[in-house]
């Protein structure tokens, strides 16, 4: 298919040319008016705060029409705090370095040629989301400040509030950046979605934010590129050495704190060293704080009272207050059952001897390896990078928390005076 | 599909859990252990001369046979002088500095999180590729080095070559690093590629090398994420206060050195300034060196004896001695036709302004752009990486030439005290 050359078009292709179109504009755009872009931005969604609110309250009203307790509801409200929150986001985001331009290696060749590999936007960005409404503007921050152009496609029970948030943003960046770097596609469709998977002529990239089956559908689906971002079957292993009380602390935040997120702890595995100390401890704390705990036959012998834990469970990435523990033997076997059945997003140990946190942090195949620290630090804004376009669990070009530099790639650019190979 | 729970399983299956396991062992092999395995490799190569060759001519006789003056002979060939410029090329790989364990970024997070940004392998490498068995130990070197198991299956014609340089191989590391690190997939049935493509679980990248039929075959099956190599419909763009001759040297070396290689130019776009003069000049040149020039409408209106180039010719990537010439009237119409027309492979510009040539570079949106240089430095080996897993003409994870680097990820791993998030 030939994009540019096609007839009979849709809203997703027009949107997606005139991204490209703006892309190549954007890219050369000076960094002050990228920054500016996002600050004009901030305030343009400050002064229009109860248009924002009003157009919010309308798909709150259609969602609650539905299914008046919806979880989503939760997910999808704007108000005047989050508004600010989503305004100070890209107001911190506006003042971080620029990465383009940035000589990443340069060499000279035996032959006399002069190499600098440079960073660059990718080009057109698409992401491919659900409810939650400050996700448009937290990406149209992180693309615009990178040089990239955007395409934006919610969820429908969001669609008035992102309508909303996409026209003032767009409007107040005329005379700074191409208006056309943001696109936001409206018709909520699937098969507009099916359409945007195909057109890798004009997207350089597809980043699906969601659920695990809206992720599955876009990486059987695509044409184009993708980053994962990803599940959290997320474990703690606490050592035969750990502070237990550090142990307590840290678990019940993994674990409580949010506990639908991709950060939050699902599985705790114990060192048999101090299971028979430790288990009925932690088991008391996680139920007071209305933790429902699994475990293992070993941890079923120590306490009774714990639900059989399944071969599946270990695979399973609880969206809700369950916890399921595993007695190990070794750090060995910790590492062993994490990789095997972990989702390679964040997992974390508890330890005071140095050389099994080093194994530990070497042998995990995961994102991000912790030691002595609750795994909700997996974030964008927690590591410093501003806002986040979501947590990447696969290896290739960006793994961890997504900001700045993972929407950039390079190019190299040689100079000679006529060389030629021999 | 759970790899390891298979039941029943076949040569790729058992090859690639064998791959992943040995890649664990290999991920924490010392720098030292990784270098020595490339000498090794290396003089038990070496020593095996005779017996390379001898199967090589098995696999070229077999080729003779079904066809005498098939042009694979040329690149199926092993004999001394190449055998020689492979163990070259293995001991330049194991002198390059060692990529893993390079701490890329760290910080003190606001909450006194110390977070290490940490270069670590991809784990497992798949490779699929077509005739040259040089390629074998090539990729074998490059795997080894960055700290990754690597599967290789290659083309049937291959198939004694390939086997023989990898039994040689194998037997040379034992003791240094995991024999298992290096798999040959020695069924050459299509179903079993079908089958590597699935194996998501144990392969962490699948690198198609070859045909554009074989990539887009890859492109459109695997559900491994891969990198595409690619496909090379090179520009070379003479401005109008170019050196001429400059400019020619350059252009017979980019079409005629090795005309079916990706680096090669296929197309020349001359300045409307300079094309009466210089047009004539370049067509005689280049006809002197066999090379059959298409031409465009208006260049045809001054060289009349140019075949006529159609729309589609302008997408082509020849694989022979033939070149099309367009007239443009501007550097940008330059830009704007390379980036429609190319595939963002290697791109040059001959000029002597210094803004023309900023402004190529910033604008072609090509691995690697150059200025007064030939496009057929494009290249690992020339670029001083040793020797290189193939060229990306894609924007995630690796652009242009592969080294060492490009098989590598890389893990964040944080160390705090008992840190909770608030």
């Amino acid at each position: 298919m030939n994009v540019w050359a096609l007839r009979s078009t849709d809203e997703v292709i027009e949107k997606a040319r005139a991204a490209k179109t703006a892309s190549l504009g954007l890219g050369i755009a000076p960094s002050n008016a990228r920054s500016e872009a996002l600050r004009a931005m901030a305030e343009a969604l400050d002064h229009n705060i109860d248009l924002i609110v009003k157009e919010n309250e309308k798909d709150i009203a259609e969602l609650e029409k539905k299914d008046p307790d919806s979880p989503l509801v939760d997910r999808l409200l704007l108000d005047r705090k989050r508004i600010q929150e989503i305004t100070d986001s890209l107001r911190q985001v506006a003042e971080l370095a620029d990465p383009l331009g940035e000589i990443v290696e340069g060499w000279r060749t035996r032959q006399g040629l002069e190499i600098r590999k440079v960073r660059v936007p990718l080009g057109v960005i698409a992401v491919i989301y659900e409810a939650r409404p400050n996700v448009t503007v937290d990406i149209i921050g992180l693309a615009i400040k990178s040089g990239n152009a955007v395409i934006l496609r919610g969820g429908s029970e969001a669609i008035n509030s992102n309508k909303a948030l996409v026209r003032v943003v767009k409007e107040s960046i005329g005379g700074l950046i191409p208006e056309g770097a943001i696109q936001l596609v409206e018709n909520t469709d699937r098969a507009l979605v099916d359409r945007l998977l195909e057109l890798n002529e004009c997207i350089d990239v597809v980043i699906p934010r969601g659920s695990a089956q809206l992720i599955r559908f876009v990486r059987e689906n695509s044409r184009v590129p993708i980053i994962e971002t990803g599940a959290g079957n997320v474990h703690i292993f606490v050592n035969n050495d750990a502070d237990l009380d550090m142990a307590t602390k840290i678990i019940i935040n993994a674990k409580t704190q949010r506990p639908s997120v991709c950060n939050a702890v699902r599985k705790v595995l114990i060192h048999s060293g101090v299971a028979k100390i430790y288990l009925p401890q932690l088991v008391n704390s996680l139920r007071q704080h209305h933790v429902a705990v699994k475990g293992c036959e070993r941890s079923r012998d120590i306490e009774h009272s714990l639900i059989e834990a399944k071969e599946e469970d270990w695979y399973e990435e609880y969206m809700d207050l369950t916890l399921a523990v595993k007695i190990v033997d070794s750090v060995q076997e910790a590492i062993e059952h994490i990789n095997r059945y972990g989702t390679h997003h964040s997992d974390a140990i508890i330890t005071s001897n140095i050389n099994d946190a080093n194994l530990f942090t070497l042998l995990v195949d995961s994102s991000t390896v912790y030691v002595n620290a609750s795994t909700r630090f997996t974030d964008g804004n927690q590591f410093g990078f501003g806002a986040e376009v979501g947590i990447s669990t696969q290896k290739l070009h960006a793994r961890g928390p997504m900001g700045l530099k993972e929407l950039t790639t390079t190019k190299y650019i040689v100079f000679g005076n006529g060389q030629v190979r021999e």
